[in-house]
């Protein structure tokens, strides 16, 4: 089965948008480094937390994805932007719709 | 912007394969109902969690496919196999990639 995970961050007040746009800039390159789903979404329980969910044909393709100079490019820009709340599940992809 | 929710359910024990087979097998008529993203994925962590990310064309769209004769019966051979233990967080999509 193909590699899933769920993230969620949380960012300065005021910084949810410019993190939004530095996350989808950089979903550009990931298709050729096996990733098949890119999901970003604002969350409507406040203003500052942000949804990322990811299916990558293995974990090693996603775990590689990170070390991208495009991908270091924007973590490292958006970071300051970040209380540094983080959560992260990891899943095995079943199937489903859309994909 | 789309409508998205990210949830989770944890299974009896033994019973997450079914459920999951359950919710795969009710997303065949979900595209018809304003459903772009379905996404089953086996938590990591332990053998009974199970996460569900969805995108719709409109909240609306997503609250009346609940009541689809589908939905309400996988809803409802579903719920003997769980344990009751639900998250659901809601969010406006920004976009990605695979969508």
């Amino acid at each position: 089965m193909t590699y899933g995970c769920i993230a969620s961050m949380k960012t300065r007040p005021g910084f949810r948008e410019e993190v939004v746009s530095l996350l989808l800039s950089a979903a550009d390159g990931l298709r050729d480094a096996g990733c098949e789903l890119y999901l970003v979404g604002l969350s409507e329980d406040d203003e500052t937390t942000i949804w990322v969910t990811e299916v990558w044909r293995t974990r090693e393709d996603h775990d590689a994805s990170l070390e991208l100079p495009a991908a270091k490019d924007a973590i490292g820009r958006a970071m300051p932007m970040l209380t540094g709340e983080f959560t992260k599940q990891e899943m095995s992809v079943a199937g489903g719709l859309g994909l």
